[in-house]
């Protein structure tokens, strides 16, 4: 096991009826004035912009609002962010939505203290400070919402690219799983997707690391097994409880600090989503992983068996792939570049813009050539 | 899922040769005058005392020691040690060692704040301060290391008790598995056995909670082959480290945090080491928790089968407490009052010692009569 650092000082309020202490949350904090930054209607439909508006008027907060951060959250958007938190004079940043509303608010909290804000995701500024964020989380699968992450992109030069400093990690999180109940049944599969993808960045490269592997196979099955269930009854609640915790749990440092990460797949995956930002993460994900385990199953077998043993209950991981693409397909997720009305094509130009940050992965580096071959065994 | 808070502050600095950084750790916080808490000399024959002597010194932290912290610590100890920093006007606290010396140091980080330190364990008086607490872990068992969490022992009236608060959390913990490996084979053991009751106080009683029964199951046998591993080979690092982190993450509020504890096995356990301080919690705790799994077993059934079937690969709970006896045995524990040479008619003494606190067990709630009948099954 590699030497590392846990420290994730979020705090997480979890369970039903929680997102009313928002208010008082921030307050304890002491801040006053705050950015309020969601997406569309969705929380407006469904209740929650109330009860944050209130909780935060109840808690004599003021707020200036931003909307319209869409899913593959956007540059320019960020950037007007930061121009209201400094016109405003605020202190801090609310995110209300999902993962692309809260990288958003993180890269707002840290492009504050930029001069410019894409340096950041081009390394070529340190992110140092950035204002605190606060998160209503309303879709479980980033992750983001206890840890210290954001994606965005960058629609002018179509990159979709990450940042990541422990000052981003937000100070209070607040998941109330049952308002998730009133998702489109492929939003709740696109975060299911998404959670087991993030715990699978970390899986095979981590042959002796057994407590990262088996709880990561824990979390793989429970969500497994919670998307069963809410597929039967959109309703369920602890189905919906344990999606979202252990979806939290997927990317929050437990599985991912004792070991490395590939975050290839998750690269190539950008590079189609910079290109076609109406694909959702986790559909463009269903597609891409099988393709990459394929593809780098003899880089580690012994690994990859055990998955499929363990995960799949499969005796070999060609039949544990085939259960894989069955139950992402059985789910209604997409699991080829066809289903996603990719032309083939378009393959080359994918690799290419996912290869542009360099080399990724680290039980199988991959350069544009081999991200094309993936690309292929997906379409 | 119930409703819950999930916010573990402590930062957790894992890996070989990572002692050397807590005088950097201390200073980078603020502090520059500090109690040196330790138990016996077995940091100073395996060079862990050298090398924070040296950090400390390097770093310009004055430090005054207080040493001598036993296993099951006392509260006079902890009273002098609260002394000490009053009367050197000492800023933080540094335990080096294993639980017991971390609990004391919670206790002397509790107590400078109060009137009366043993009033905040018989509930009489609140803890809403402490010294900040850091600590370097030469024993992995307690979990403590990373949780608000601590026991003593009032040595004049025989109790054996815990506290918990926030402000207990250690600011920052360090863990070497490396040093473990000089450590005798039945203090590994009983630290192992000690973190396997840790997952299990939570488990019987989660039913519907498939995260944390999920990575409990993963925990438990992921200690039971660690055990395995180590018992054959002491020095070998991925199995030392892999054991150290399970153990850690046992009762820092993963599996904990979701779900409503029982711990009636550890008040019985607290009752006979109480009585017979020279018992290892670990060693009382491999006597009771068997016993307390059959006493209970009509409580929750199918949540026993899963138990037994998950973690000890059995089709039945009998032949799954046969598995685990012939373990804990194999490993040298002891696994009945007999093995720990109390006769038989001590039972009601235990009994009556344990149940002082009142009833306990939410599953099923026992009073010392339940306490005692369980006792004699673990005769």
């Amino acid at each position: 096991m590699q030497n590392f650092v846990f420290h994730n000082p979020t705090k997480l309020i979890f369970g039903e009826n929680t997102i009313e202490v928002i208010g008082k949350e921030i307050s304890k904090s002491g801040y006053k004035r705050i950015l309020l930054l969601y997406g569309g209607g969705s929380i407006k439909k469904n209740g929650v912009y109330d009860t944050v508006v209130k909780s935060l008027k109840d808690n004599n907060i003021v707020f200036v609002e931003h909307s319209g951060v869409v899913p593959n959250p956007v540059l320019s958007h960020a950037n007007e962010g930061i121009e209201l938190c400094k016109r405003n004079n605020l202190e801090a940043i609310l995110a209300v939505g999902g993962g692309s509303v809260i990288d958003e608010a993180k890269s707002i909290a840290a492009g504050f203290y930029l001069n410019n804000l894409w340096d950041a995701f081009e390394r070529k500024a340190e992110i140092k400070d950035a204002l605190p964020v606060f998160t209503i989380l309303t879709i479980s699968g980033t992750g983001s919402e206890m840890n210290p992450f954001a994606v965005l992109t960058n629609e002018y030069e179509k990159k979709k690219w990450n940042i990541g400093a422990a000052c981003l990690y937000p100070k209070a999180t607040i998941i109330d799983p049952r308002i998730q109940m009133s998702l489109p049944w492929h939003q709740t599969v696109n975060g299911g997707i998404d959670a087991i993808s993030h715990i699978l960045e970390y899986y095979f490269n981590s042959t002796v690391q057994e407590v990262s592997v088996s709880v990561s196979e824990a979390l793989i099955r429970t969500i497994i097994l919670c998307l069963d269930k809410l597929q039967v009854n959109p309703n369920d609640y602890p189905a919906r409880a344990n999606l979202a915790w252990a979806a939290t749990l997927a990317l929050n440092g437990l599985v991912g600090s004792s070991t490395i990460g590939e975050w290839a797949a998750h690269r190539i995956e950008h590079g189609i989503s910079a290109l076609y930002p109406e694909i959702a993460h986790g559909a463009g994900l269903a597609v891409v992983f099988p393709a990459w385990i394929s593809y780098t199953r003899q880089a580690n077998p012994s690994q990859y068996e055990r998955f499929a043993k363990n995960v799949w209950n499969s005796n070999s991981l060609d039949e544990a792939l085939a259960a894989m693409k069955s139950k992402y397909s059985s789910w209604g997720a997409p699991i080829s570049l066809r289903d996603l009305n990719i032309p083939k094509e378009k393959i080359g130009e994918i690799a290419h813009n996912a290869s542009r940050l360099g080399v990724v992965g680290n039980l199988l580096p991959l350069t544009e050539r081999e991200m094309a071959e993936i690309l292929e065994l997906a379409y």
